[in-house]
């Protein structure tokens, strides 16, 4: 592997994307490469203190803004580019959560459309600790406070789509986008099936921490300074999203209802252990069956988002994806070495 | 709390239940209590080779025996029967799995009624070490073998179903049953509502170890001892099972499609966190966002079951479920020390 | 065929069943047979007027009064049982409806578990003009009133059910039940599988009329007079209802999410194509999917029920279910003759 | 109302579009207008014998290919486009019908992830006796004939859609576009909320017929020729597309799972009936209860489309959507006279 490209890219406030497909790139990045980019809060920033209720303080659609898309040389469809989180900070030491009228798990929405009146809007403001690596819980009416650990993850991770589509940064699908899964932190390498030159790649919504299915529809969102490594695998597609850590293999599907999306991810776990682990599909489903872990990422979006992990130590050696998270990781460890 | 009831109880077998709900007593238990039981496999105990077929060897409805009911003296609707995992130990030294035709998240089913064949049947006999607490998976079409960690669990405990029914232990609702999630092992306690006079708990369904969402239908079966104690809470009902350890609060959904299993289980975590710990419930709506894990029981049942965790060291003190799982644990410890 | 014995029954207060399957038979019935029934409304009669709120007045769970068990002579699992409704004529002359907390399509259940309060709960009280076959909509908020046809139905009609269970009347599954569709209308018969010795058939829960979709819950509810031909065909069981007037086949799928209920009724419709009418499975499957119509049931049950309906006419000649419509359609003007 | 603007088009090869906005409009339209249109079948005509399998003469994603977008002058975010079905005409004397890999309601999806096999691929041709109105359908194995009403239909009609999305042609949601419903026939208008300047409106994808649910995924495929009468409502929303017909009015719900298309589909509905015929949203859920019809339009689609049925005759005397249907009935009936 060649010394790899280091890439450094702040948007400006007109530079961000608000969907997935359709803009225009960013940036051109010869893999592999170093990507140190920062990312704006899924609020565009604009929700700052407890009295900034989305329905007034925000702009529909421009919400989500997505940090890119980056052009990758080279990338064309039918070949799968790996990201590898090398680092997510929080960009400021708080971050802001809220209700959303006719959004979340447990509220009537525009999909789950029924006669009730929207909950009350209310934002909670989380502090951190930086030092102790916390964030805080305030209660709005109420005086408790509890400390959570800051977990910093990106909500969406995506390319442009299929089928000549532009997605909103909102949406969760088979090109990745808004998948807010707690699992997409620094370590895991994250592949992305490519289906359009160039790929056009982007990343945003960092979450300080979320907990599994995002039940309110929103996380302790926070800006973030984010260092990715970026490289091509040629000729090798990806129908759905994968995570790859040093311990597990994930799939991500995002559909509704959840049962499908739980289908999508089991099915291409098991594809995927017959593909690189020269297992038979229904031994693979077995296996699977019996080891998996299947933490729910979101409840909440336009598609739900189901992860399923299989812990790599039950598995035969292998070089799953072509050996693309051990290199990044090298790849990693270079660069901060560097 | 004076000494407990012991009652040990091995059924014969002409004395299984096959339904919660509309079977005789087995025996009557004085809480609190421990029970030292026996629980056949859910093929009750006819697949003991991978050419027993459950579509031959097994008689639906046979499927999924529980041992009891038992008949809780005093238990009323409107009380919650408070169900604490001191053991449970696989009692062969081997389990087994299999896929079972029109059933599990991957295939064409009763349910999800498609033009497809069934897919091939075939079973995986699972060899445990017992001394390294490990299950050995074997290829059925391959060379492969792997070792997983026992985890046992029961898939299956309930109480009769409100509501004049009788439901096949092949279902998880409301009453609990065959919600199939690995978190139902030793340590944890189970409160069920309950809705018939003697309220009538059976369990059964023990898995040497379950992957989350049990995606072939059947998970590494295993006839178990299992060692329970037993309270009851007193004119404090329980909508919906809820599980607790030393560390979490859970609650478990069952429903289909699986995004309302999931609701059911945020709402009523929602709803515990503002009944036992006086949270305001939008503030517990926040904080459970960012909090829970959302792992999956299983996508397989009639109902689908979806658990969220909810870590205690985050919340204020209490005596949650009025303080029932700590003197079962109490209890556990008195036992395990006689 | 014999002539057919007459069975009348009136249930007393106490007579009445509210469960498919586990409830004494009120009568045994040699097939063919004749049934004049009357049926209390689903409120157990306790609606009547705008001030009846059905949390207050109704006692959980005896809603949905079944008129029945009828004990089949001669029924086994794996026979069918033909029922034909000869006439449906409301025993008052003013139905009700209401909204009920936590039911409906357009409301948060407790399935569809949310943080919103319940719907307002409102009684509508429906007067009948039974001369000119119409019922009267009086608003509640606002002065309008219109009239709309009487076509009488019953929401209710099921044996008991398969796998040991015991069902809530309020519940749709293969057993038949609570499907709520408008094509139980007089003229039509519904087939439903035996799952246990005598059948156990019960009915109830007549409409005046009601809209396709059952949308907040409640149609225009009211006691029956109700009259059915009844006969048994052995040994050719029946997966899930189907229904069969003069001009069309249908079957009724009954589950959640909907579109499962719709693949299920589809799918049998299309075996049943090609099992009486001789088509190839593909074959069917493409003539159903330009000829069939979709009228949706109940979206606001505990299982949500979709119809498919093939017009006969553009079907080969064939006597499907053994001829079972027309036999009864010719018991029918027998006994009207008669 | 002037004298309308009458345009004719038939797109050239490459003149078609294949989403919902993205498209460059092939033509300006000045409202009142009529539009003479042809529109080439979903296949983009390759399908042309039996032996012509989708997944080998179809190039994805070029299918269901759109004529337009027409760029509708002055129509803006808020306003609501009225597009009146005046006439629609197979032209050619055949359609074809066809089963498509991993698509379909009986088959597994991409979706509905599964592990097996796609169902076999086959092709039927309908021969049209345009004379009688009648398209015949051949069995493929067997030799059944049997012949249906041609009842032509467009299975797609929709603008570009909000949040600065473009959607595939196949898919149906709040814009408009694939929703395949069998009500889109002649004599109906549809409305369609504007959600960019110019409104971007196209159609396509006849149907000679359709059944309700379009079970197999595919109707009897056929190019029309289409008169449309087209205007616009300024300064009144849409928020999902409404149909209204001399007899009734009709809302269409796409989403999954199918009870969601439903509930967006009734609450539209009563929604319509409190805004424009002045009734009280709770008063409308009981009228619309009882009265509605509710015939499924797909689901076989990426969203299931819901359609709802509300007679006009049981409500009182308004204008609904402004008179938008009666103004181009009569311009209908002027551009027939003329």
């Amino acid at each position: 592997m060649s010394d790899p490209q280091v890439i450094t890219f702040r948007p400006s406030a007109d530079q961000y994307a608000w969907t997935f497909g359709g803009a225009a790139p960013v940036a051109r990045v010869r893999t592999p490469a170093v990507l140190e980019v920062f990312t704006e809060d899924c609020f565009a920033g604009r929700v700052r203190s407890e009295t900034d209720l989305v329905s007034e303080v925000c702009e529909f659609p421009y919400l989500n803004p997505q940090t890119g898309p980056f052009w990758i040389e080279g990338a064309e469809p039918g070949d799968t580019l790996a990201v590898h989180f090398i680092s997510i900070e929080p960009a400021r030491d708080w971050g802001a959560s809220t209700t959303v009228p006719l959004f979340g798990a447990l509220s009537a929405t525009h999909a789950t459309a029924l006669l009730h009146d929207p909950l009350p809007e209310l934002v909670w403001l989380w502090q951190f600790d930086t030092a102790k690596g916390l964030c805080r819980f305030t209660a709005r009416r109420g005086d408790f406070t509890t400390d959570l650990p800051i977990e910093p993850m990106h909500g969406t991770v995506g390319v442009a789509p299929a089928n000549l589509e532009v997605r909103s940064a909102l949406v969760p699908d088979a090109f990745g986008g808004n998948m807010d899964t707690p699992e997409m932190r620094a370590g895991v390498t994250c592949y992305l099936g490519v289906n359009v030159e160039g790929a056009l790649f982007s990343l945003g919504d960092g979450h300080a921490r979320q907990g599994e299915g995002e039940t309110c529809g929103v996380a302790v969102e926070c800006a973030m300074n984010t260092v990715l490594a970026v490289d091509l695998i040629k000729g090798s597609p990806c129908a759905w999203p994968r995570l790859e850590s040093d311990t597990h293999l994930m799939s991500a599907g995002s559909a509704r209802p959840l049962e499908d999306a739980f289908r999508i991810a089991a099915l291409d776990l098991v594809q995927w252990l017959a593909a690189d682990y020269g297992l038979d599909q229904l031994d693979a489903y077995q296996l699977a069956t019996q080891a998996i872990e299947a933490p729910l990422a979101n409840v909440c979006d336009p598609n739900y988002t189901s992860v399923v992990k299989m812990p790599k130590q039950y598995l035969p050696a292998a070089d799953p994806m072509r050996g693309a998270h051990a290199r990044l990781r090298e790849l990693a460890r270079a660069y901060r070495g560097g």
